[in-house]
């Protein structure tokens, strides 16, 4: 079993830089999360873009799907954005043969409480267990990519109901 | 979709008590952790026992599967301690109709470097994505009741390779 | 034993709102800093502005010293922002028969790793064992007002040394 | 300013085994408080026993208060178990022209949730504050050694009240 990851930013990675008293997005944090949760598989990181997810383009994305689309893995995780992760979800749609999970978080990584470390378990999971497709784990559920999305007042993710 | 929670107790809810400067298994973690997770599904939270996995026996295990099987619920997840984990785990083979997944951790969930919230996320992930069967997530990985053993030397649970 | 918490806002307070992807300055978390350490002795927090220290201005300065003088506790702890920490510090002296330390932090109190729970202990600490005056604690130091300032390239306070 | 601290054990310095299921005292915690914290002097940490404070006899106590005669440092800080850190503390008295300070935590230091980086802070800014003697710092609290004890009740540290 092996695992790719391709981190493009996002809360999830923000840290805090004392020099301008501001957030910025920085190294992926799903690194620390896998050390500290002892993971027994393999895993390859690597961080493709640094951004808040507003500002992903029509470019960034088709750099994620050739990505994946070229890799060797067949379990795919992609640490993003809440605001636009379910844009980028649908562009990924139609990949044959891979699992690809998409996840990030509501809160940084590094706060001492955070939905980081509990979503990327909780990507983890399902990534061994869906059959080929996209996915989309935030708020502890597994949703189908194209069929989802975040409600910003509630701050969750939730399925688009069918009669809407 | 509702998820129902049996705690039996183990390290991840073990609880320092200054009184007699010792650790004892306290109260389930999980509330916290889906808490703090921000978990947009219901849930409830039942604290069965709470013990070391070592001292659990065949009533022990009789009662869980006996409060499985009667539970509304199909997806059940399972808080144990992890030297005894697997043994439950095949204790709970057969119940039909249901995803059932043990999760636990080698380190208490109140510790600031801890493996049980990423655990529980990945029990979660797995709840849902997985057909009816008993399963096991550890150290990010999803296995099959039956065919998985703490290796207590490496400090993590692997598969039985066949040829053993 | 009384304390009397004057907040400032700063980097201390900081928290992340997800709505706009951004850090704001939040409620004082000295509370819960004092909640976690299980403090045995009466105080009151009053936020008195919450603030990035930069924005602090002249009139901020004078409310925060008329408030002090006021104030009928003798030791008075004043949470601020470490970029402008210095010239309020300056600002305060000359108050008579008070004991006030400012402390802050590099790094959010709500973050996992973070400076600001040792330097909230550190300046109460000082605040018990100073004689009456004005004193910055950071980095596990404790300064005299006016002898001190913030090294923005080596992110630490440190004595201004006589001979500059 | 050079800070030499001498550590004995207890709660504060407490891991988890998972191999016997159960805590025991390991490497001197402070050592990662000061790096969290970012501290800016030197200090030099010896780990001289690792021990519940229950423990701890004459001659660790003789061998703790030659060490500390014998050491260059004025500033010393002791981390103790809290169960008998009040004897301890008598036993140091009259040592000459040294400031001591002996600190320790109700909760291990590992925890999300622990009073041991504030018990730390305090000790580190009382230990640049008092005059030579020996004093305890708990729960945000500077108490002169001798006129302290464990109010085991109430889990705080309290003065002796003289009418007692």
């Amino acid at each position: 079993m092996q695992i790719k990851i391709f981190s493009c930013g996002g809360t999830i990675d923000k840290v805090y830089f004392d020099a301008n008293s501001d957030f910025s997005v920085g190294e992926p944090q799903v690194k620390t999360v896998f050390a500290d949760a002892n993971v027994a598989f393999e895993f390859q990181i690597e961080s493709l873009m640094q951004k808040d997810s507003l500002e992903m383009t029509v470019q960034d994305r088709q750099l994620l799907r050739d990505r994946i689309v070229m890799d060797d893995a067949s379990q795919i995780l992609v640490t993003h954005g809440t605001d636009t992760m379910t844009m980028t979800a649908e562009f990924l749609l139609g990949i044959p043969n891979k699992v690809i999970v998409l996840t990030g978080s509501m809160t940084p990584a590094r706060f001492r409480v955070t939905d980081a470390v509990f979503n990327i378990g909780c990507a983890v999971g399902a990534l061994q267990s869906k059959p080929a497709g996209v996915y989309i784990t935030m708020n502890g559920r597994v949703f189908m990519a194209g069929n989802v999305r975040k409600n910003r007042e509630r701050h969750c993710f939730e399925e688009i109901v069918a009669s809407e």
